[in-house]
C-alpha cells in the first residue's frame, strides 16, 4: 500500500484537507499513529488524540470541527469508521493470493477437487472428500474420508478435520482447530471401569462460520453437531458432542458447551464461559464472562451472570453486598448484642 | 450398515414386533429418528418421543408397554441400552481400518515398529522409538525420541509426543494432544529475570487412556508426570508437571491441574475446575464445573464446589442466600433502624 | 549421566561424605529417590525424607546437621537448590543437540536462514522470512511470509506462525502455539450479520519469551501486539488482538486476555484467570488463580483475586462469611423475630 490521500479520498467520495500528495504505506490506531500511516476518528472519545497524532492522513466524520489545528491531512466523508473498514477490507483483498497445488501434499485420487484452490505443503486430503472452489488449504492441514468443503473456505496451518464432517461456503478455521474429534461419552462398568461409546455422528458446520486458533468442536455420538451460519467462535473454545449453536451467535475465547445442549440465534457469549450438557439457551442471550450455566434459560435477550448465572444486574447487586460481608456480619452480631442488651433490661 | 430388522433382531437374541423386512443403514437418537435408521428407548423420561420418532426400527426393554400405536418396527431385548451399545461397536468395528506405512513418512532407522501397523502422511518417528502391534499413527503425528507405545494405540493427526515419554496400550489421543512439552518450571533472580529450570523427567500413560484434541500434559521437573490406566481426559485439559491422576478418573474439558498435584481413582471432574499445584484429591471425589481447589481434600467421594470449592450442597445452600443478598441488608438496615427506635424510647 | 559423588563434589567445590565413588545416573526429588539418582535438599520441610531416601546421593546446605543416620552419601555446598540447578542446567546441556536441515522440509528460496540451524522434517519456511543463528526449528513447524526469528529461538514440533510476525532471542515455544491467527474482530449489519474486520497488524515477541504449549497469541487489527522480555507463558493461554505484556510477566495455564488490554511488568497471574478488553493492570500485580477482572487496575503490586476481583483477603474474608450464609441469616430472622416480640411488648 502506497497511496495518496487525493487517491484515497476520491475513493472514498471525500473531500481533502491539506496536502492532498500526503502518501500513506500502513494503517495505525489514532492513538499510535506514525509518519506513513493512515488513521480515523469516528469515536468522539478518541478525539483528543486527533490533534497530536503522528499519522499522516485521518478520515473523520464530515462534519468534525477541530478545536485546535491538526497536523495531519484528513479527509472529510460520510462515515469515518465505515470508510476505513472499506479501506482495511480492499487493502487485504489486494494482497497476493496463494494459489496451487504443493507437490508437497497428498491428495487422494478419489477426491474432488474445486476450481482455484490452493493447497499448500504437507496437507492431506483423503478419499471421497469433495472441496469447493476457491478455497485456501494452507500448510499441513488434514482433512479426512468423505469431508465436504464448500466454496472460498480458508483452512490454515495445521487445522485437522476428522472424516465425514460438512462445512459450508465462506468458513475461516484457524491453526490447531481441531474438528470432528470424537465426543466425549464413557460407560461405566461395575467396577467403574470405563469404556467407550462408539461416535458415529459428524459436525456440521454452515456458511460464513469462523472459528478461532485451537477451538475443537467435536463429532456427535448420532446424527450430528451443528454450527449455523455466521457463527463467530473466538480462540481455545470447545463444543462439545451434539451441541447447536445458533445462527449468528458470536462466543469469546475458552468457553465451553458441554454435549446435547442448544444455543439459540444472536446470542453473545464472553470469555470462558461454561455451559453444562442437555440445556437450552433462548435467542439472543448475553452471557456474562466466566459464567456458569446449569439450567435452560428460556427468557429471549436475557442478560445473565454468575456461576450458576442469572439475571446480570442482580447479580452484580448481590456481588456488591458480598464484598461487604464481614462488616455486615459485625453489625448483625453488634445488633444482637444490644438487643440482647434490651431484653436483659425488660426482664430486670 | 443396511440391515434388517430380523437380521439385528437374531444378532441381539430379541423379538421383533413388525415387519422383519424393515432396514436400516444409520442410527440416530429417538427424537431425531429419521426413516432407515436404527434408535432405541432406554430412560423412561424419553417415551413420550417413541410414538412419533421416525426411526425405522427401535430397539426397547422387553417389559415396554406402549400406550398408543408405535409407528416404527421394535425390537424387543434384556436391556436396550447395552443392546444399542453392542451394535454401535459392532459397527464401529466393522468400519474398513487404515492400514500400511505411508512413504510420506520419516521413520528413523533406530526405530522399532510392532506388527499391523498404519503410519500415515507426514508423521515423524524418531530415534529409539518403540511401537507396539496394531497401532494406527495417523497423518502429521510426531513421536520424538526413546518414545515407547503400547499395543492397539490410536494418535489421531497432529498428535506430538516428546522424548522418552512412555504410553501403555490401547490409548487413543486425538488431534492436537501434546505429550511431554515442558513443565512450567522458571527461578527468578534479584532483578525479576527468570531462568528455565530443566525438565529433565518424563510421561507415563497407562493402558486405556483416552486424551480428548487439544489437551496437554506436561514432563515432569524430575520423575515422571502419570496418568494412571483407563483415565478418560476431554478436550483443551491442562496437566501439568509431576501430576499424578489415579485409575479410572474421568475429566471434563478445559479442566487444568497445577504442579504436582495427585488425584486419587474414580475421581470426576466437571468442566473448567481449576486444582491449585502440590495438593491431594481423595479417591472418589466429585468436583463441580468451574470449581477451584486449593487445599487437600482428605474425605473419599466428598462432593464439593465454589472457587475455593467446599461441600457442594452447603455450597449451593450459601449461593441461594447470595441472590438474595441485597435484601437481607437492607433487612438488617430495617432491623437496626427499629432497634435504634427501641433504644430511644428506653431512654427517653 | 553416569557420575560419581566425587566428580559431582568437584565440580560443586563442595566436600564428600560418604563413599566418593557413588555413582548416579538420573535426577529425583527427594521423596521418590531411587538407587542411582542424584536429589537434593533445600527446604528444611523436606528434611524428614533425608533419611529414608533411596537416592544414592544428596546434595545439601554446608550447615545441614543430620539428626539421624542417613543412608545417601552426601555431597555439603553453600546453597544445595542452585548446585542442584546448576547440574541439571549442564545435564541438559550436555545432550546430543539436534542439528542438520532435513531434506523433507520445505524453505523458501528468498528465505533468509542463519548458521548452525536445526529445521525438522515437514517444516515449512515462507518467503521473506529471516531465521538468526543457532535455531531449532523441529519438526512439522509452519512459519509464514515475512517473519523475523532471532537466535537460539527453540520452535517445538507443530508450532505455527504467520506471516508478519517479529520474535526476539532466546524465545521457546512449544508444540501447538499458535502465533499470529487473526483477532476476534467482527461488526454486525442490521440484521445482525457479522462482517470481518480485516487483522491487519502482527505480534512483536521479545527475546527470552517462553509459551506453553496450545497457546495462542493473536495478531494486531492495527499495530501490534506485544509480549515484552522475558514473559513466561504456560499452556493454553489467549491472548487477544493489540494486548500488550509487560517484562517479566508470568501467567499460569488457561488464562484468558481480551482485546487491547495492558499488562505491567513483573506481574503473576494464576492459572484461568481472565482479563477483559481494553484495561490496564499495573506492574507487580497478583491475581490469584481463576479470578475476572473487568477493570483498570492501578495499584502497583495489588494482590487481588474473584470475579469481578478486588483485594485477595478481603476476598478470603468475605468468602469466609458466604461460606455460613445461611445460619447468617437464620440469625437475622430470629433477631427480627425477637425484635417483633420486643416491639409487641412495647406496645401493650
Amino acid at each position: 500500500m502506497d497511496f495518496t490521500a487525493k487517491v484515497i479520498s476520491d475513493f472514498l467520495q471525500g473531500t481533502v484537507e491539506g496536502d492532498p500528495a500526503t502518501a500513506v504505506y500502513d494503517v495505525a490506531k489514532i492513538e499510535e499513529g506514525k509518519p506513513g500511516t493512515l488513521s480515523f476518528l469516528a469515536n468522539p472519545k478518541y478525539e483528543k488524540y486527533v490533534y497530536d497524532s503522528n499519522a499522516s492522513i485521518i478520515i473523520v466524520n464530515k462534519d468534525f470541527k477541530p478545536e485546535k489545528p491538526v497536523k495531519a491531512t484528513l479527509i472529510r466523508v460520510e462515515n469515518a469508521y465505515k470508510s476505513f473498514a472499506a479501506l482495511m477490507n480492499l487493502y487485504e483483498k489486494s494482497k497476493p493470493k496463494k494459489s496451487g497445488i504443493s507437490d508437497h501434499s497428498s491428495i487422494n485420487n478419489a477426491a474432488k477437487l474445486g476450481k482455484d484452490l490452493y493447497i499448500g505443503e504437507y496437507s492431506v486430503i483423503s478419499e471421497g472428500t469433495v472441496i469447493g472452489d476457491n478455497v485456501a488449504i494452507h500448510a499441513q492441514v488434514y482433512i479426512g474420508e468423505n469431508v465436504k468443503i464448500g466454496n472460498n473456505a480458508i483452512l490454515y496451518p495445521g487445522v485437522k478435520i476428522y472424516h465425514d464432517c460438512v462445512i459450508g461456503d465462506n468458513c475461516i478455521f484457524h491453526s490447531g482447530v481441531v474438528i470432528g474429534g470424537d465426543g466425549f461419552g464413557f460407560v461405566p462398568n461395575d467396577s467403574n471401569v470405563y469404556s467407550k461409546i462408539p461416535q458415529l455422528g459428524n459436525v456440521i458446520i454452515e456458511d460464513g462460520v469462523e472459528i478461532g486458533a485451537n477451538s475443537t468442536v467435536d463429532r456427535a455420538t448420532m446424527g450430528s453437531t451443528i454450527i449455523r451460519k455466521g457463527v463467530k467462535l473466538d480462540n481455545l473454545i470447545m463444543v462439545a458432542h451434539n451441541v447447536e449453536i445458533g445462527e449468528n451467535t458470536v462466543i469469546a475465547a475458552q468457553t465451553g458447551i458441554a454435549g446435547s445442549t442448544k444455543l439459540g440465534e444472536n446470542c453473545l457469549l464472553g470469555g470462558q464461559v461454561g455451559l453444562a450438557g442437555h440445556i437450552k439457551i433462548a435467542p439472543g442471550v448475553k452471557i456474562g464472562a466466566q459464567s456458569g450455566i446449569n439450567n435452560t434459560v428460556k427468557k429471549e435477550g436475557a442478560v445473565i451472570m454468575g456461576s450458576p448465572a442469572y439475571d446480570l444486574q442482580s447479580f452484580y447487586k448481590s456481588y456488591a453486598v458480598f464484598r461487604h460481608l464481614p462488616e455486615l456480619r459485625k453489625q448483625l452480631i453488634d445488633i444482637d448484642n444490644r438487643l440482647r442488651e434490651n431484653e436483659k433490661q425488660e426482664q430486670s
